[in-house]
């Protein structure tokens, strides 16, 4: 049987909601991969140090035995000062930053973005080496917002040369290539977007499980986004966006935006990669070594081998819902040690 | 009281279904237009006299004492003799040509259009008069099949100059330019994509009950739609497409396609059309002299008098929710004479 072993896979671009939802949905990532970056777009946001202390604690709890590190983030404010940076930064990894109203929980997001009113806490972050994670999308037309914020990344580029700034869950091709532009941005991608395009989500049935934002794109989308996946751009990591939403919030009349991956994440990488014939070693660029040069983060090792046997993926999990529910894929996980 | 009166408002193109869903659909349209052309795809399509008679009788049945006529259509296929299309002429207004798997109940439809395949059906159409309407989409990109299609539209139109050909729920601008290109060329154009893009099904929550194919195209495509119905041109006409399906099969893991608008479609095209401030004039084009003029029918008067007074859309009719289901709308039907 063949295998495939990953050594320390990251998620770097991660949703654990709280609650009961946290309690589901966190075992599942711990269980596969060594660490993640956790989103805080809670309600309310997380925007305060004892809110990153006992995210933390929940986090801890309800991961339970799994060896796993949550990398937290703060919910960025253009009223942060560097002092208050100061003081949470041994309890972050990054802040993100929510255009407002663009997702789910993202109401208290940035509006204006003019650089100027940004600049203090850009320019306390740039100071402090704090990475800034953006869901990149305008209030335009649906298949248009990412593709229009791009010229919003390259003046916080150019702006602020030493922040880094990563565009979260890329879905275009000029996402792709503003990449090689700027020395300072970098990009996570997601299994889905990197497996389906909007004729998944609306080309035949429409499929609320397929639905997310930024939305599935064009085919010459998804091809820009394998070509730097598949050949380990060193400045492109995995980050699964795995966004748990219960059953009933999907299945309605106003279906809520996000795709669960979480627990079939790995399963489908190793399926992609080989399938495409790519090096093994761009795969552990992508799923490790390119987020722990550019985050600068040593994580302990795990090692996770994936195996060339069906698995069937659940119908539902909790009252999550997984991408392929019901559906046979073609990788599972092996040993984790 | 703000009112307008539409001088025998047509549907020319509308689904009633069959068995309960038509008990339930045929009165809503039946009471406030005064006829309407009604699609073949039930399951099995209308391929037969047999059906079609049978079919008229079941319509008149469901639509009950209102004064309306249903003008039924056959479901193309490439193997119909001209003794055949003889035979039924009396009882058809049209034959319906779906591409095969495009849309609702289109399996045995058309999947190779090589024009010489098709000719012998079609030559005996054209010699009997017969007009051909099309549900243009290729099998390709979601946003770009019926942009795609137009090149089939335009072989279709030279190949049988005589042949009126109706490009059915038209989306696009590709689409509206095609028009004016080809004598022999109309449209029909639903009240929601007048109204509604992407954004509106895709761009906030996923709208599944905003959700049909052709799918809502882009802003500038509207604008395009808007341009030529609300100018009154005279190659279009009113069809609004009106798809029921069960509430279970739109809030579900895959969603049915189709707009449910059969009850407020009139009060949405009248609170439109007053909106722009377009011409009485050409909303009596759109909604009745045009259809009249193209497919040379003559049905009885009927008068609908709108009002401008708040409707409050019903959640759902039967087991069918409309769109805007709950939501309030700004013109009301008053007296039908």
């Amino acid at each position: 049987m063949k295998t495939i072993t990953l050594n320390t896979p990251l998620d770097m671009h991660l949703h654990l909601r709280d609650n009961d939802m946290l309690q589901t949905v966190a075992p599942l990532t711990a269980k596969s991969f060594a660490a993640a970056l956790v989103m805080p777009n809670l309600v309310p946001p997380i925007t305060t140090k004892e809110q990153l202390k006992s995210y933390a604690q929940r986090i801890k709890i309800a991961q339970g035995e799994e060896d796993f590190e949550a990398h937290l983030t703060l919910f960025f404010q253009p009223t942060y000062t560097k002092e208050f940076l100061e003081e949470v930064r041994e309890d972050i990894i990054a802040l993100k930053l929510y255009p407002a109203g663009i997702t789910t929980n993202s109401d208290g997001g940035v509006s204006n973005f003019d650089i100027e009113e940004l600049r203090p806490t850009l320019s306390a972050m740039s100071e402090l080496g704090i990475p800034l994670c953006v869901h990149g999308e305008t209030n335009g037309f649906v298949m248009e917002r990412e593709a229009e914020f791009v010229s919003i990344y390259e003046q916080l580029a150019s702006a602020f040369p030493n922040l880094k700034i990563i565009m979260e869950h890329i879905t275009t091709k000029e996402s792709v290539e503003a990449l090689d532009k700027y020395p300072n941005l970098y990009a996570t991608i997601t299994i889905h977007h990197l497996l389906i395009t909007l004729d998944d989500v609306a080309g035949g049935m429409l499929q609320p499980h397929l639905f997310c934002k930024p939305i599935a794109k064009r085919p010459i989308d998804r091809e820009a986004l394998r070509r730097v996946a598949l050949s380990g751009h060193p400045k492109v990591m995995f980050g699964s966006d795995s966004a748990p939403h219960p059953q009933s919030a999907k299945e309605s009349c106003g279906c809520a935006a996000g795709v669960f991956t979480a627990p079939i994440a790995l399963q489908l990488l190793v399926e992609l990669f080989d399938k495409e014939g790519a090096d093994r070693e761009n795969l552990q660029k992508f799923i490790s070594d390119n987020a722990k040069n550019i985050y600068g983060i040593h994580p302990k090792e795990k090692r996770v081998t994936l195996e060339q046997k069906p698995f069937q993926v659940p119908p539902i999990y909790g009252n999550v819902v997984p991408m392929y529910a019901g559906e046979e894929i073609g990788w599972s996980i092996g040993l984790v040690e």
